[in-house]
This record gives structure tokens, C-alpha cells and sequence, in this order.
């Protein structure tokens, strides 16, 4: 039997098997793709301490080779069913396991507008996270698409870093907080563009032009970056009726607990205010404290 | 005017610096002594992800070389006075300087048994934290100071991973939580000893035993390790009366914001479980995204 078994091979993941088999926690990591999860995808990746640039494939490997080193295993394994009990039951597409606690870093994916060539150009002009990629913008003009909270917030970071920025947005009215909403009104080089739809992405090797459909007619806008920013899907298939999940299928969670003894959650598939790579590793650490304090008294 | 002010080098403080440079604030971080806070006296770490084996030195420059490879401005300033307004004034033993916000990472301290020969040995054989370097004494044997939740926790955690570990407490009854210290006193490889101190610390290049008076008696332990659990200072004198502190002088803060406007707080200072490198940079990113929130509203 395990002591635990974390399900997603993210810097959440890794960093609690990293602190459970410190622990000498018999442990395993399943992970149903490549190890490293999302941030695997971006190019570039400067602001995680101690990493002054590097792409985000060669940071998820000196994760893997960390864990590696550190004699914790990694199976890729899709996880199909988890049952909560004394102890918990998990299910892969390769065998049933035992464990007394688990640890959810199964992760979530940002929404593509769904367009042809939207993937290939992702890290070469189209991103999603503007704390994370908007520096490397600095001066250019992007593009926003989206109307909502996080599109208005994305919008007033890059105001502050971009000659121009434009916000693509399907209805007549932007839907986020009313302060920030009128903030990003008065700036002078934001141009919010009502009843309009991004209707294709131009560029080989990096962003070249996006082509819009205000309205029934056509737009074109000559700019470096895009952030698709109307919303993420959390990656929480497994645990939906066994986890509580929020609205939008987040695990509901404050402290990396929850609703069910000896399950823990960490990193972006879990409620809360910032994802990123730093806010990742702290719930890794988080819910594995977790898991070794409550192993401590597993009967 | 700065638009933030971030007090404190350690890596809450740097990373804040780092997410706040990146968003094209102007900020500076005022570290009063050396960068890299209580991480810089480690003498290897392994457990901060993509980072095999580093020492704490080591860490805490490349932390540096990548704050000042974004332009972050970082000066060797004390902190002395910070008066809450629009704009705050943050006095230091140089100069008075306004700001519209300020991000407090001051960290915290592990407090010594307070014998010669011991800061000598930290990293050598004497440490404060299990979860960080419990994984370097596998099979040997250690003793845990202290008789408290702390000093029960770091004993649990030993007793899975050595070969043998001794509680040295004063009194003569263990204080942590009840079925924490049972399954301690359950525990075939540990040994409390009451009523005991330590009163001397031998080794020269590395811990080589340590001398009990227990009851008036003279006892000598060999151990490799030694982890002093009692208790940490929080290192915010320079907020008292200004920020809602708690009984042990910690800045409350569930979300590093705290009960002044414009004013956040990230890393060790605060109230919180886990006190880790890993949770350090997730505060610093949390603190710098909610100040760089507040700025969009400041008027």
C-alpha cells in the first residue's frame, strides 16, 4: 500500500513528492502525458526565483531530474477513478492501487478561442498569462480578447507596459468590476473593440496580424502579442461527486484540504486567486505537510 | 514617489520585487543586512524545485542575479519607521521616502538554545527545520530540543527517517497535541528525556555530541543532528503598533494583505502554517499581484 499517491506530475506535484519522499513516504507520482504540465508549453520563464531565463520545457526537467535524484517515482498513468475509504482506492488505465492519502494536482488549461493556427503560435506571440509573459511585450502593441474580469485586469497590466492595447470583445460592454472597468476607460492607449470576434491569426513563426469581424465588417490589427483571456477549464474530470468543486469545477479548497480525509489538492485545479508557478510549488509543499501530519495519525 | 517599497531581501521580498519590476512599477526592496534572508545560511538545500542540491548561499545569488537582470532595484537600507497614508513614508537609516505601497517581508528568525559553538555548527550537524534537511540524517541519529507542537512535529517526522531520536525537554511532560505526542511515546526508536538541557555543543567541523545535565545528572548523547524546536521570532519590530500583529508578534494575514490599506506582507513575518522557500515566493507573488491590483485603483 501507499502512503500517498499524487495524481499529476506539475510543479505542484512534483514539489509534493518531492516533500513526501524526504519524508520516507512511500509515494508515486501519476501522470497521464509529459511531466511538467502546463508551464512544459511556455518558451520562456523568468519570473520563478532563481531562474533568470529558461524555457518552461527545461525548467520541468530540472524538476523531473530533482525528483529523479531524489529516488521519487513517476509512472504515466491516467488516473480513471479515485474511491475514498480506509484506505483510498485509485484507478489507472494499468492497474488498482491502495494508498492512505492522495494528492490532486491535476491542473487546468486556458481556453483557446478555437481557431486554426491559435495553437502553433502559442509562446510565439499568444499567451495567456500576462504576470507571467506581458514583460516580454514592453513597448509593442497586443491584443486582449475577452470582456470580463480577467480580460480588464490583463488589459490595465499590459496598458502599463505596451504603446497600444486592444480589447476584443464580443458584446457592447465590458463585464468587469466596475472600478477597474472605468480605469481601463481612461487610459489613453487601450481602445476597447465592442461586438467584435477574432476571426483569424496570421503569422509563421510568430504573430503577425489578427483579423476581426467588428460588427459584420473587417479589421485588421498588426500585433506582437494576444492573450486569449475568457477563462480556464479545470482538470478535475476524476474527482467530479467525490471532491466538492466550485461553479467552474475548481476544487473547492483553502488550504490544500479537502471535503474528504486524506485527500489533498494542490496548485491550479484548486480554488484561489493566483496561479502561477511560485503559488504551485507552495501548495505542493502545503498539501503534503498535510498528507505527512496526517499520516502521522492514519489508523 | 515609489509605487512600491518591499522591506526585506529574503525570497518573499525578492520575488515580490521581481512580479512588481515585471509589471513596470517603480520599486525598490530595502534589505538591511545581506540578500537572501535565512535561506543564504543553509549550507545545501534540495527541496526548492529545479534546484537538485544548491546551498542557500548559492540560491540566494542567483535570486539576486535575476532581480537585478530585470532591473530591480535593491539597496542596503534599515528600515526604520513606516507611516501608513497616501502616500506612506518609509524611513530608513538613509533617507525618507514616500510610496503608495509597501510590501513587508521581513522574515523570521529560529530561536538558538544560546550556547557557545552553536550558530558555528548551523549547517554542520545543527538545524531547525525537518522538512528541509531532516532527509540528510537517514539512519542516523539525532536529538529534537524543545517540548512543544514544534518539537513533537520535527520528532514524528525524524523517527520515520532515523535511526534513532531523542526529545530533550525541561519539563517533565511533552505539550503538543495529544495524539500527536501518543504516537510519538509509541514511537520504538524515541527516546524523551524530562527534565533535561542541553548545556554543551562539541564538534569542530561537524556536530559531534551533545552534554544533557538531566535532573542534576551529566549525560552525553553522540548525535549527528541536532534541531533546536523552540520556537522562531517574527521579525517585525519595525510594524509593531502600525500593522495587527499576534501573540507571538506575527503580521496577520490569511491572504498577505493586512489590515492597512496599501500595505501587504509576504513570507516568514506573517501568520501562517507552512514556513518553506516554496510558500515564501508564493507570498511574495500573491502580495506583489494584489498591491499591483491596488495601484490600478490608487488615487
Amino acid at each position: 500500500m501507499y502512503d500517498a499517491i499524487v495524481v499529476g506530475g506539475g510543479p505542484a506535484g512534483i514539489t509534493a513528492g518531492i516533500y513526501l519522499v524526504r519524508a520516507n513516504k512511500k509515494v508515486v507520482v501519476f501522470e497521464k502525458e509529459a511531466v511538467g504540465g502546463q508551464i512544459a508549453s511556455s518558451p520562456l520563464v523568468n519570473n520563478f526565483p532563481g531562474f533568470p531565463s529558461i524555457s518552461g520545457s527545461d525548467l520541468a526537467n530540472t524538476f523531473y531530474e530533482q525528483a529523479a535524484a531524489l529516488g521519487l517515482p513517476l509512472a504515466i498513468e491516467e488516473v480513471q477513478e479515485i474511491i475514498p475509504g480506509k484506505p483510498i482506492t485509485v484507478k489507472t488505465d494499468m492497474c488498482e492501487y491502495q494508498t492512505k492519502t492522495v494528492v490532486i494536482a491535476t491542473g487546468s488549461k486556458f481556453r483557446l478561442i478555437g481557431l486554426p493556427n491559435e495553437a502553433n503560435l502559442i509562446g510565439k506571440g499568444i499567451s495567456f498569462c500576462t504576470s507571467c509573459d506581458g514583460a516580454f511585450f514592453k513597448g509593442k502593441d497586443v491584443a486582449i480578447v475577452g470582456g470580463a474580469n480577467t480580460a480588464v485586469t490583463n488589459a490595465l497590466y499590459m496598458a502599463n507596459l505596451c504603446n497600444k492595447v486592444y480589447v476584443i470583445y464580443r458584446k457592447d460592454k465590458l463585464r468587469g468590476e466596475p472600478i477597474l472597468v472605468d480605469n481601463l476607460l481612461k487610459k489613453d492607449n487601450v481602445e476597447v473593440i465592442y461586438k467584435a470576434n477574432v476571426k483569424e491569426i496570421i503569422g509563421t513563426d510568430s504573430l503577425e496580424k489578427i483579423i476581426l469581424d467588428v460588427d459584420g465588417t473587417t479589421r485588421e490589427l498588426e500585433v506582437k502579442g494576444l492573450f486569449p483571456s475568457i477563462g480556464m477549464d479545470a482538470e478535475t474530470e476524476v474527482v467530479k461527486g467525490v471532491l466538492n468543486l466550485n461553479e467552474s469545477n475548481y476544487v473547492v479548497s483553502e488550504d490544500c484540504s479537502t471535503n474528504v480525509e486524506g485527500i489533498f489538492v494542490a496548485g491550479d485545479c484548486r480554488t484561489k486567486e493566483v496561479r502561477q508557478l511560485t503559488t504551485a510549488v507552495s501548495d505542493g509543499t502545503i498539501a503534503a505537510t498535510s498528507a505527512i501530519k496526517y499520516l502521522e495519525t492514519y489508523k
